[in-house]
């Protein structure tokens, strides 16, 4: 690999070149059993059921504060497992790369990926890479399918929400969506936004250990934000949601850039905060563990599900006026995750 | 959806515009229990070993003569799959889609990807949508990710490869790759050269039925063809490989067409060859099955691993000559999957 110092349509091609950018930089990276074998698929065992789920990650720039599109493939596909109640243990792993992407980048990637794979506790086991032409992609597209066993005592499933349940939310709104938007508008703020990307298996594995089927959903607030999840909920069940403005666990600086862009909070991408659906009784408990965890110091109990209002989510503000929260129509931030 | 004749970055929000795409087309396409509860992911359940495969898929043009990128990445997967000594049960898909893509092509997409699947036996059970702007992707990128039940008797693995073992191909070789080059260079023969794009999955595992653990290794010859499946065994195995030029099934076209473009046949890619490497004793009745068979029609024997030679494939011309099949370098066909 010395005489390259960007990719090119070769390392596409499936002969040597794709070998040697795969056992100089992948199989490298990544080693195990699995990968090793070099195989078109690799070969897994579970003992139950097992949670799925496929992301695409188009994000740009592909380098942001707090992460990069490596980082979040792992984060993202890992969050989607852990929504379903499972923990993740294994990923696949696809590029469509541009031709004349810096290998230097590229590897900084893949040690990314190779980190926070480790911490997530998953093994990448399988893969794929791609090369397209110039200007016929943009730098990098990462695919990510999850797999994981289901934890024992989870029941997940939005058919299982009764009204009176509590709407919780792990800490902090709108950071991953405004990092992104900053550096592309170049605002710069006292401090500096940083995306909130990070795993969320083992709080919500912790959460289900102590409560069960007390909890009826998990949600990540990526793509459309909190509103998105909410409100998309409200249709499937047929329920009214009500939540609390003062509630919303909010950044100052965040709040700030969201006014200056004129963005309403709600709608931003997370990639580090979900939404726990949770039988009344368990709401405090439960605000309590996550508090007590590095991934829910600034949880809140953001509202609840209501009989008023079927399908609508409404939001209560501060000095006791009401609105609805429509759905998200059109594009906020493209190429957000 | 009536509005709009094309994707625009809204079907990738996460907001109304994604929620009504996916309603619309996908949803209504693909509609099964997993699908159905539009969470994050689902949940299957599997007994026994469970084979996994990814692929993205980029291929140009993205309709070809004999199939679109749609069939394409459901073969593609379901083949990877196969090749474990699988039955491919479930699939994710994910989607890039550059804005500006005809909602009529994506709609033919979407159901030539629904056929597939269910002549393949497979559901799509997870998804995702994502959309880059105009000039930064290229109409449509296509990730699948397979899941399988390995079967009772597969013991499918390169280090059961013995010398004396031989390797047969199921049909025509260089089908693939030479449509899509005829169709990218505006070459027209007597009749048309189509792709071999089909699916594995019942034939190898009826060759396991019948042979079970005397079928070494499975690996379908995609990108880098022939050349790139054989030379990268040798290698990893240390042994030889002989393979003889007249026992390879070429349709006479393709041939022409190779000449005419000075492609070496050997490494054009395929969508429905298989390579299948057996006990020496079983040869001639895994072709039988295979020429009885509609997927292996033109099977052949085309060579057998030796002990000469280590790590390298060498061709025996029909007149009598030796060349060494050196791997591929470089891009032989960009984006031919």
């Amino acid at each position: 690999m010395k005489e390259h110092t960007t990719i090119s349509l070769g390392h596409g091609s499936g002969g040597l070149m794709t070998r040697e950018l795969l056992d100089d930089i992948i199989f490298k990276a990544f080693s195990n059993p699995y990968l090793d074998k070099k195989h078109d698929g690799s070969v897994v065992q579970f003992d139950g059921p097992i949670a799925i789920s496929t992301d695409s990650f188009v994000i740009s720039p592909i380098f942001f504060k707090g992460g990069n599109i490596g980082e979040l493939a792992i984060h993202g596909t890992v969050n989607d497992v852990a929504m379903c109640g499972a923990m993740p243990k294994y990923l696949s792993l696809a590029f469509v790369v541009e031709e004349g992407l810096d290998i230097q980048e590229f590897k900084t990637i893949i040690n990314s990926i190779k980190t926070t794979a480790e911490v997530c506790g998953v093994q990448i086991i399988t893969g794929d890479t791609k090369v397209v032409e110039r200007g016929k992609g943009d730098k990098i597209f990462i695919n990510t399918t999850g797999f994981g066993a289901v934890h024992p005592k989870a029941k997940i499933s939005a058919d299982r929400i009764m009204t009176g349940d509590k709407i919780i939310v792990n800490g902090n709104i709108a950071q991953h969506g405004m990092a992104i938007m900053s550096q592309r508008e170049g605002l710069e703020f006292e401090s500096t936004i940083e995306s909130d990307s990070t795993n969320l298996n083992f709080i919500t594995q912790k959460l289900l250990d102590q409560f069960g089927d007390q909890i009826h959903l998990y949600r990540d607030a990526t793509r459309g934000g909190i509103a998105s999840v909410l409100t998309e909920i409200a249709l499937d069940i047929n329920k009214g949601v009500a939540i609390h403005e003062k509630h919303l666990p909010l950044d100052r600086q965040v709040a700030a850039a969201c006014e200056i862009l004129g963005l309403d909070p709600l709608y931003v991408a997370n990639e580090g905060v979900f939404v726990a659906i949770v039988d009344e009784p368990i709401a405090d408990d439960v605000l309590e563990m996550l508090r007590n965890d590095e991934k829910g110091t600034n949880a809140c109990c953001i509202g609840e599900f209501t009989e008023e209002y079927p399908t609508k989510v409404v939001m209560h503000s501060g000095i006791g006026g009401k609105r609805i929260v429509s759905p998200l129509i059109g594009e906020q931030l493209p190429r957000i995750c």
